[in-house]
């Protein structure tokens, strides 16, 4: 079992000099493209300077891409750097978390001391967001924290969901933190984007990454939209040049290439269904309907834990997701990132061995 | 008067078009040596993949370099950023400082809701560290921090000073921060380091920027040498991909990188020198000899503040770093950064004018 708060994509575990087969991060499959490649490399000499503090030209692209005011938003290292500048700042006592989820959340919260409350998705409700459990919920607790597509289970909820959850928890004095990150994979994703909710509601904050669709999960970039009047006070908690050089015009270039943008969205819907249909026909897996890039697989019919299956497939130099130190999954469940065709169907001829060999 | 917390550094700044000659900011001289250009350009598509949250490889070398145990280190995105890692992990309710320094400490500092002390360095004793006043406030603190060299002053402690202060201190149970950021420049750099003494003292911290040395300030790279049974305690509080992965590749490359190291030391021993004679030769301007490649200068003789110099200079392209908001400075000091002599020249010429014409 993974530590407790081990991540997958950890390349840098020695694979006898092979590179690893990655599905255990969830990094966009078409890599890098090649505008951003060519804006790093244009902008390597820029590093002899400090980044601009103010993150003016990079805000003013995110501004424009995402119908947000400049004056809401707070640039990080990452989206990860982002929940602990809010837990720092705002040092909640109460953190309300439906699980399984992006480990980190947690860990933010013990970082600002809070206590931490699980509310739990339930596999018999397909890992449905506890909506009405966490408005009922929202008054024990000083911040809700989610995602949305939800990591590990890629469960969508409606903006209209997250709104009435907001509306609760303001009535609560209770913040609502929502992680977007995975969102920009879907052409849909207005239909459940909560950032333009952030200027009726002072107790919203939406943090997104960059670094998942972009595939530049190395330079480390995210953003969050948040209220106008709490951007300052936020920014004091984290040093002024938090986001690299490099990763401001890495984020510039491709938040303009519409064409990766789109080629991205019909790509990964495409091969996540396959993948899906493929490890569905595994006897013994079943796979949760993937949102975005990556499936949510429950190996228990197989008898085989993910801990073992995982060690199986390391030897064949595949990495997956262990999910056992997920707070609410058994040892059975994996994740599964979605890669280009040629290697997501590799990966299924090995699952396919191990499960027909050991199970 | 730049804003409270406001840096130098800021080449964002439009102007017409043209690059500033940047004077603000503390940057080795020389610029990118081309091992490090080498290394960025060569990893740039490592970047699809997670950092590693180990840091392992740039631990390794950072620990034979420095004759540091892995143990005791910890990775920064850039030093400023421990600075606020340190304070949110201790929480300290008062901390000491001496001023002028480099104006993050104090602000995180009060990030973690502490109570700030100034203990004011001299002008009449040439700008020395405090160290005897420091002991006798020691137990009236939860951390003194400190710079070391101190930046804007280019202050230089010997390590014994250090020592007499962390023992001290230890006895009051009260933590010491080091900043070495600048320490590097000095060819005799050991008899100032406190790295060495951190596995005897409990509650001694030092941190140290690479980006000023190796002029990498955009990419971010900073580590802190901490006594090994806090350092998991302090990892805790920021995320674990905080060190992007072309910021460690650099680390690598530039740590090796002997003979830039070298030319560096003697390059801005003896432009330094020749920058303060320059400097002193302008009738109404009292520069502090440098130690390290930067010096803190009066221009109260000239009867212009350094905030009308500054501006004056702009108009020719030229940044100066105004230190009017330093506490325990007057309006009329100013840091110029040591660059390449021909760069050098055309400062002082710029400064003449200025004194010439208007005092």
């Amino acid at each position: 079992m993974p530590e407790r708060f081990e991540h997958g994509g950890n390349v840098y575990i020695p694979n006898e000099g092979r590179k690893w087969l990655d599905f255990s991060a969830n990094i966009n499959p078409l890599g890098l493209s090649e505008s951003v490649r060519t804006a790093i490399a244009a902008e390597i000499d820029t590093v002899v300077h400090y980044p601009d503090p103010q993150g003016r030209r990079l805000k003013e692209v995110l501004s424009s891409y995402y119908a947000v005011p400049e004056s809401a938003l707070l640039l990080g290292n990452g989206a990860a750097e982002l929940f602990y500048v809010y837990m720092h700042c705002v040092r909640p006592k109460r953190v309300l978390i439906p699980v399984p989820s992006f480990n980190e959340y947690e860990r933010a919260a013990l970082a600002a001391r809070a206590d931490v409350i699980y509310c739990y998705m339930k596999c018999e409700d397909g890992f449905a967001m506890p909506v009405n459990e966490l408005r009922r919920q929202a008054g024990n607790a000083d911040c809700i924290l989610l995602g949305n597509p939800n990591n590990p289970t890629g469960t969508l909820t409606p903006a209209s969901d997250i709104e009435s959850l907001v509306w609760t928890a303001q009535k609560a004095g209770t913040d609502v933190v929502v992680d977007e990150s995975f969102l920009d994979f879907r052409s849909d994703r207005e239909r459940y984007a909560a950032r333009s909710l952030v200027k009726q509601y002072d107790n919203l904050f939406v943090v997104q990454s960059l670094t998942k669709y972009y595939a530049v999960p190395g330079l480390r970039l995210g953003f969050a939209v948040v209220p106008e009047g709490k951007r300052r006070w936020l920014e004091m908690h984290k040093d002024v040049w938090n986001v690299n050089c490099l990763a401001q015009s890495a984020g510039i270039a491709a938040l303009k290439d519409r064409a990766y943008q789109e080629k991205t969205q019909q790509y990964v819907r495409n091969a996540a269904m396959r993948l899906y249909e493929k490890v569905r026909a595994i006897p013994g897996l079943e796979p949760l309907p993937p949102t975005v890039n990556f499936m949510l697989t429950d190996a228990v019919g197989t008898g085989l834990t993910a801990c073992h299956i995982g060690a199986v497939l390391r030897n064949e130099g595949i990495l997956i997701r262990d999910c056992a130190n997920y707070p609410g999954l058994t040892p059975f469940y994996f994740r599964l990132a979605v890669r280009t065709e040629e290697e997501n169907e590799m990966l299924c001829k090995a699952l396919k061995n191990v499960v027909s060999i050991e199970s």
